[in-house]
């Protein structure tokens, strides 16, 4: 399997960072992430339908908030936090903290 | 006209603010009052149709990022800053400082 594509930071756009964090399921995956550093998808999944968290985990990469790696057959999953904070001072951790 | 409906604090909810500030035009409207303070419907419309601006008001006015008051035939807009920051310490900082 080819890695994943991961948007340059320059090219973050902060509707789609905004959007991606204003659903529910998504923003559940970047607070356990933001716990535990790293995760595999089946963690991040859990009992949640596995399609359904396809679809969330690639509008994650793609608005630049997620960083996925392949290790074997597993993918592993962290948060872009310093890249994300470099674009966008202190909005990942305001959302954090609020949510 | 009867005066419009602002949701109280403690009820806002960080998916609908997230949300209503992920559109650019309504992101327009937010800077545009941070800068200005308080501004009628018509200065904000500008030249965008009528219609999804009335959309646009009432998405801010129910996450409870916007306060509308009534002085006779004008509606002056305004934003709910320091609720908003008391309930979500920074948020709207960093989504206004990153636009």
């Amino acid at each position: 399997m080819p890695a994943y594509h991961h948007p340059a930071p320059e090219t973050f756009e902060l509707s789609a960072v905004l959007r991606a964090l204003a659903d529910p399921a998504r923003l559940d995956i970047v607070r356990h992430l933001e716990r535990v550093g790293e995760a595999n998808c089946a963690t991040l999944i859990g009992t949640r339908p596995k399609s359904s968290m396809s679809h969330h985990f690639q509008v994650l990469r793609e608005s630049g908030i997620l960083h996925t790696r392949i290790e074997g057959v597993q993918h592993r999953n962290s948060l872009r936090r310093d890249e994300l904070n470099t674009r966008f001072p202190g909005l990942l951790s305001a959302i954090l903290q609020a949510s």
